[in-house]
């Protein structure tokens, strides 16, 4: 998914090697802005919240935050770290302050990489001078490259809006994705004027129809982060909310799908359709029930069109669904019916080679509609694979 | 673990082949009393039902069943199959009553095996016929054997009481599984007589003490059930609710820690426990949190001590854990600490090498404290393997 950039003007980006990872990758990355952001941000919602999470947090929380920049390291999500994690993540904002020349509390800090391990300082201080050296309007593909952990690809997204703004992202995803407020890190900024209240609504929305609309694994990091910055550069201001949202959603939506299209160990993407639902809450509740199910996911990966695993799944989503009144279908990669597997709670004599066939293909869906009511609702989901298992099976060694 | 198992008196059991499964296993079960037995059930509560499991639930809920055996089919799970699938449950009952010259509503029906599969009567009919003619007090582990589907191993239990009554049980597992009431599919009986009330209560609080504390997948079948019978051929009646539990968990826990030792691509056996909880419900939804997480579960296959996924599963198990009180322990297998990897939120400085040797074990386990309250409880699960993968993602074929 990594395209051409449309750099947003006013900020100034670089990645670079410090050794948080063994391998000499880039493993270090800092978004700087020359003049003072306004700046949303969208957190986990897990209990247990990384140093730099909890030191954001408490810096958005201010009256007037006055963002600068955010630096995003790999190799340990300082989390679960204690006190002196949250020392840490204040150093490494001290030195960013340091190389920019503003304030610490203009400064955001990311962290990805294995939870309870110490943030080693020493690499950070060094990669912090890297980056300074290295800033530059075009470093975003080497910042999406140092963010990876697990990712196999750098994730960006950008787009240039007829009104004169630019908006640009980067993300890391992979694995220890679920779908809920925040649900992995990502960096979006703009060279639109935004003033801070309407980012922040406007992040939401967005967010609710592309980050929070992703499973990998059903697990929520300690990490998540969504973080929007808008420096006011190209000298257009934007004020109206949806538009805002449209903007912004033109960069989430594809840095959200590519982070499924990305799992760890995935070799599909799956879109999972509930219709007929009574409502929102409802029709998510089912779709992540089925989007997270270890059986219906690899089944997904054998491609077997074993829909009961899907009903299974829907029945104990905590939904009041009737049984009688589902009805289920594979759909083509254009997410258009292809199957009917099962109407009004009656199983059909399909053809199963064609399921089959469809299923093996990289990209397509289901649609389970519940016959109670009219919402329709959708999560982006990959299958569950042997080297998913790899992976995390041995993740630190 | 199959026993030797001590029979019950006044049952006689039988497994045999008729061509459910396609390779001349024993693929369906008749457990048949020689006089009326009480009998009580607990069922999945998944909203999608299977027929047999609705059948039950309906001969279950009349004033007196009179109850006299269980037909077991593997093959078909006779879920989703509509209207038609419950006619062929019935017609299935009918047979078995033919046989045993009994009334259909004497019989009880449990399926397993493929979801949405219409069960094939001709083979069972042809199985009813055999099984009748084999039936004998002796036949419980061919019964345990004709219900496996992708268990690896029959599984049976029995207790001989000292009151002078036996109780026996059998169970398939294996996967789809999740701890929730009725978890699996298992038979436990009993010659003693057991006014129904009581044998229902007292089945319910041995569940939750065996069945109900295990997670494979954390997938809630259409299909879970455990059905128990006391015939009272033994002429011991028991009326004590207490001493009735005891006997009966005697043999759900060993038929429940089997389905998980047995679970799926298990190659660990861990007992996931969670002390210092305000309450069970908190406790039980952390353990269940931890116990279901798939890169918990994939960190236990790869006997990595990554135990900021514990932690991290905690966090958003949806209890208000505070991670400053958090301490955590490998425990060895006989759930004694073994080595602190947590103390009140901040990460010890622990022997890696011994974590990883502990975790290469088949049996082991973790405690998680909350530091919130004084209640303690646990559940047994399994690790997440690529032979669980290998497993699903081609059940079918």
């Amino acid at each position: 998914m990594s395209q051409p950039i449309n750099y947003p003007d006013g900020f100034r980006v670089a990645g670079a090697a410090c050794g948080l990872k063994p391998d000499g990758r880039l493993d270090i990355a800092l978004i700087a802005s020359d003049r003072v952001c306004t700046a949303a941000g969208l957190f986990t919602t897990n209990r247990v919240k990384a140093a730099p999470v909890l030191y954001d947090q408490a810096i958005l929380a201010a009256p007037d935050p006055q963002i600068r920049a955010v630096i995003i390291n790999t190799g340990s999500a300082n989390a679960c770290t204690g006190t002196d994690g949250l020392a840490r993540t204040r150093q490494t904002a001290a030195w960013v302050a340091q190389a920019l020349g503003c304030e610490p509390e203009s400064v955001l800090a990311l962290s990805t990489g294995v939870i309870g391990l110490p943030l080693a300082l020493e690499p950070v201080q060094r990669g912090i001078a890297a980056l300074s050296a290295r800033l530059a309007p075009d470093g975003w593909p080497a910042a999406a490259e140092a963010i990876m952990t697990t990712d196999t690809r750098p994730k960006s997204a950008s787009v240039r809006h007829p009104d004169g703004f630019t908006v640009a992202g980067i993300a890391k995803g992979a694995g220890m994705i679920a779908p809920n407020m925040a649900t992995m890190l990502s960096v979006i900024a703009t060279d639109a004027q935004v003033e801070r209240a309407l980012l922040q609504r406007a992040l939401f929305r967005a967010a609710e129809a592309s980050f929070n609309r992703i499973v990998v694994d059903g697990d929520m990091s300690t990490n998540d982060s969504v973080i929007a910055l808008a420096n006011g550069a190209s000298g257009v201001a934007v004020t109206d909310e949806d538009r805002l949202v449209e903007a912004l959603q033109a960069v989430c939506v594809p840095l959200a799908q590519s982070i499924v299209r990305d799992g760890e160990g995935a070799t599909k993407f799956v879109t999972v359709h509930v219709s007929g639902a009574p409502d929102e809450a409802s029709a998510m509740q089912v779709a992540r029930a089925i989007a997270t199910s270890a059986l219906v996911k690899t089944a997904f990966y054998g491609a077997d069109p074993n829909w009961g695993r899907i009903v299974c799944a829907a029945g104990y989503s905590g939904v009041a669904i009737q049984p009688e009144r589902l009805s289920l279908w594979l759909l083509d990669a254009a997410q258009q019916p292809a199957i009917q597997l099962v109407e009004r709670g009656e199983p059909l004599d399909y053809d199963e080679p064609a399921a089959i066939a469809l299923m093996q293909g990289p990209e397509w869906g289901v649609r389970l509609d519940l016959g109670l009511g009219k919402t329709h609702t959708w999560i982006w989901t990959c299958d569950l694979s042997h080297e998913y298992v790899t992976i995390n099976g041995h993740y630190r060694t």
